[in-house]
């Protein structure tokens, strides 16, 4: 009765421009900012503790004429079975009819919209002149956010990448991070760039103008003291309540902005902060899109300590996902299902 | 990455045999009874009241180790645009993996689940003996109603079809019942049984045994008056708040059962009544799946008022939606995409 595009992961992979992407994603934050989106409670469920959950994230884009879903699996003993721990799949519809449009694989949309998110948070918040960009997680995640971040900061000296459960996979990704920069992301590395894997993270955050936390860690990989002053953090992996990346005392002076209030206070990075009364609700200067639509500023001045915490919203996805879709149209990509 | 298998309206009509549906959604029910299932909170988004809405059911089946979701757009004014107001999607994945297995059209199964719904309250409710079936709508809902009672009570000798809005809507379905009978369903009726479309509602209640409202009524079009003792009520069309097709003050001496007792007391024909402190929650007698679990009784005599409130739970979809998929696995039909 209705014709669904599907686009499998590799259709997304071919389809979409991380510099696209960006737009879209600071395209739907100023749009939330300005009430032209409506983001619906958020389902969650552990089937097993630490094991399997699944979350289903949904949305409407007012602008876009678009509404839909994301449903998440995450099922961390895939891998003895040879399958991803994480499944996402996005449903998007059109929010002037109910229809389906398309039926997408969400993992490289996922991958592409952090990305976009971790770098705005540093567009808007870090000091413009920042040379040195340092990674917490050298996993998959953090190719999206060093690629979205070259984009935006093109004159970056130096980045630095820590794993902090294992110094050789900072290795590996240094080692291999201008190939998959070329390949995967079209981005070309200026020779002037130096890509180093770091084994101190204190003398690292103590060098760095921008730091992107992309771990799973539920206890504070960086400390306070060790921070200089004007540092932008922008903190990706918290995403679930008890996960932290840095030191909740960072937050007590810091410039903040969130991608989602409630959810943030809820389940991000700024949950442990809230929870121990090191900041309060109050003390978050607003959502990232109040930035972008101009209703506030972001920096006040250099020395200022900047945090932006994403949790991720399914707008993102349905607006990445929509321009895959609008792309895929262009040039006849992925299969067309009748339903 | 993964194959899913995509099944169309018309895929899943060939593929359904009523039968087996009111076996499926039996076992749910009993399921539920022994927390073997899961139901997710509900989602809802009204776009514009009264004219365009969304919701999202989503739930987990442990013993069919199926989980996943049903979006169900409604779009009032989509008529005009030749579109269906009702659109459903359903998305079934493996709660061992978490990996997505089939996207289906909702529409046939959300009928045929709702079907067997209303037939089975009545199969655990109404008087064995039960002779005369009155439905209370006559839209493309009623039809499903009819095909699954009459397997369960095959004695049946009348079915009286009446329509609120327009007699002429239940003429028609009584001239074309029997045909559609045969031809979507392979039920052969009985020259026995007779069909007949009352314009007399009052009337029509005193003659019944069973009584199934498959509207979207907010004002009760059967009042307590006009009820003969030992009736049954299947009330299938109240599943959003205000929504009511029966007087109230039939739940204050009925028995009472419901397929969810939070989802019927906030969204469903026993909302009111409990709002009104007609009834209290304690006054249910439970859920239907209750009684198949063999944990409480059902009608405790022939002269008791029985009631049996269905909203709907994403459970039934799913595991009607497995059933589709099995089927059509063993005969090689429907689509696949590789995501």
């Amino acid at each position: 009765m209705f014709d669904i595009k599907i686009l499998s992961k590799a259709d997304t992979e071919k389809l979409l421009k991380m510099k696209d992407v960006i737009n879209v994603v600071e395209n739907v934050y100023k749009s939330k900012s300005e009430d032209k989106t409506c983001v619906f409670p958020l389902i969650f469920h552990e089937f097993e503790p630490g094991v399997a959950d699944m979350d289903i994230k949904s949305g409407w884009l007012k602008e876009g004429n678009i509404f839909g879903l994301k449903l998440v699996s995450w099922f961390g003993e895939n891998v003895k079975k040879d399958l991803p721990s994480l499944v996402g799949l996005i449903v998007v519809l059109d929010s002037t009819t109910g229809v389906p449009l398309g039926i997408l694989d969400g993992a490289h949309i996922t991958g592409m919209r952090t990305g976009a998110a971790g770098a705005l948070g540093a567009k808007y918040l870090a000091r413009p002149d920042s040379e040195t960009l340092l990674l917490v997680g050298a996993g998959h995640v953090s190719t999206f956010q060093i690629a979205a971040s070259l984009l935006l900061f093109p004159k970056l000296k130096s980045v630095f990448i820590y794993d902090p459960i294992n110094y050789k996979t900072a290795v590996n990704k240094v080692n291999t991070i201008v190939e998959t920069l070329s390949n995967d992301f079209g981005i070309k590395v200026d020779e002037s760039l130096q890509f180093k894997a770091v084994e101190d993270i204190k003398e690292a955050t103590g060098k760095s103008d921008i730091i992107i936390t992309v771990t799973p860690s539920k206890k504070p990989i960086i400390m306070k003291e060790w921070v200089k002053p004007g540092t932008h953090f922008s903190c990706i992996g918290a995403d679930m309540s008890g996960k932290e990346e840095i030191d909740p005392e960072i937050f007590r002076d810091a410039r903040i902005f969130v991608d989602d209030i409630t959810q943030c206070i809820n389940v991000g990075e700024t949950e442990i902060p809230v929870s121990r009364d090191i900041i309060k609700k109050e003390d978050i200067a607003g959502e990232i899109g109040d930035i972008i639509a101009g209703k506030t500023m972001g920096r006040e001045n250099d020395e200022q300590v900047t945090i932006f915490d994403a949790t991720g919203i399914a707008l993102l996805d349905l607006a990445t996902a929509k321009l895959a879709l609008d792309e895929a149209k262009k040039i006849s990509m992925g299969s067309t299902v009748n339903i």
